[in-house]
């Protein structure tokens, strides 16, 4: 863990909407700071139990020093998952972060879930000073594994 | 938490006896590597339910990476805490890191913990390769911040 | 608690649609029954985080004894918490009981709700052996307050 | 679990001390309530992690309807697990109910615990109005289970 792998850079996000967040940020105006992306579905269990509170502690507690956000990655069921149900699940849940919504085509993978080869959700990831992703985590992340890759990348 | 401050050389420690580790280490040896201290009394609620778990989850998943030890700084109750109790605690709990008894005075606070100014228990202290203090965290520390602290020294 | 108030009877609930049981039962049916109604909408974090879980434990522990089930109140964002949403959502948390669909009525709150006068969700009712609703808790209610509860119904 | 087996009547406790209670119950003077006993070791970790907790919490919620108490029932370590140890132990943790000192025999099980055949530690026992033993869990005690069986005692 100490020497975090570099799985090269993440270029720029398929973002078809942004919430919560004027203007909306770019990763080239990201450069220079460590981000935090939480890739979820609105109904996956796994993101709503661990996945998004997890992202909401790291916010509340080191917002200071790196960018959290979410990225809305439906692979599937898309009827029941559109921009107006996130809205109403966002607030519900009171998710502290803005969200970007994974560029949709219609079905399967959105296209950014698919360009960086996510293999479910939740995933985190973590991406560097440089723009590089260095930390993918499916599943279940445990608080200290994350609060180690975050540290060992912010303090590089 | 980025940078985090220098708390200045813990110096070396005064054990009156190491349980479950042969050789003792002393600090001198340790230097070049990144050190948590787990400052706790066997009978402190806070130290069972949560300082002494956290710490066995970072020895569990940083084992590799970080040196982990208890303390035991007994500073009140010291008949019934002893080191034949202590013992049977570690074992009944199976606590999977060293600990090193610090060094009574029959009295009030033992010496470790008075040169270092401990207010309390738990105390999770963090060195760095440096032998500096670099952490100190009285009662509950999160898992997160304990994380990025720890990743902040290592990757340093 | 050991006399659990009497809220009178239950009556029939008024029901669009139920998910996950061929045939729907009536409270009539149930009559002789103790019975456990978790009333709640899919984007509650209440609902989601601690009603469901618990409702699914006692399922698991006492569905020999008593009948569970849900009943989904949807009292805003009716747009978005739609019967194929709901189906989703079921499915994706493995909700272990059948669910009851509130008549609802368009807008504000649904049928069941109003003549029940929850005053949101989660509410948990039980309901003894007579149809007569003997315990209403809404949002937070404690495990063993819960078994409570269901053992009085059960022994009685 | 609706219909408790009955394990039979429990009898008088052998008590070489009582800690916090002024005068001291025997069973016979607790015919006509529902009693819980926490048998437990102050340095099982199940017991400091689970069983006591709980007791805890089933005292703060029904103390006005069941009497609740602690067992000490040291059958290991009793050189470390001894009186004047034990009543550190209830104060550093806030033990909220009586405890009862098993009577030890030197060696081995305590009076008590040999003749009730118990198990081992956390041990719950339920005793219901009548003096009869209607519940013994060992170990882990689901919340709901150990309210189910209180509230059916509670309601018979």
């Amino acid at each position: 863990m100490p020497q975090l792998p570099n799985f090269g850079p993440i270029g720029e996000l398929a973002v078809s909407e942004w919430i919560g967040t004027p203007p909306a940020p770019t990763m080239a105006e990201l450069r220079g700071q460590v981000v935090a992306i939480e890739a979820f579905q609105m109904l996956c269990p796994g993101c709503v139990t661990h996945g998004l509170p997890q992202a909401a502690r790291l916010q509340r507690d080191f917002g200071q020093d790196i960018v959290v956000f979410g990225l809305h990655t439906v692979f599937e069921h898309h009827a029941v998952m559109g921009v107006e149900a996130l809205r109403v699940f966002l607030a519900e849940f009171r998710t502290p972060f803005p969200v970007a919504v994974d560029e949709p085509r219609g079905v399967g993978l959105p296209v950014t879930m698919q360009r960086l080869g996510l293999q479910g959700t939740p995933t985190l990831l973590l991406v560097d000073r440089n723009g590089d992703i260095r930390f993918r985590g499916l599943g279940t992340v445990e608080d200290i594994a994350l609060g180690v890759a975050v540290g060992t990348l912010i303090g590089s």
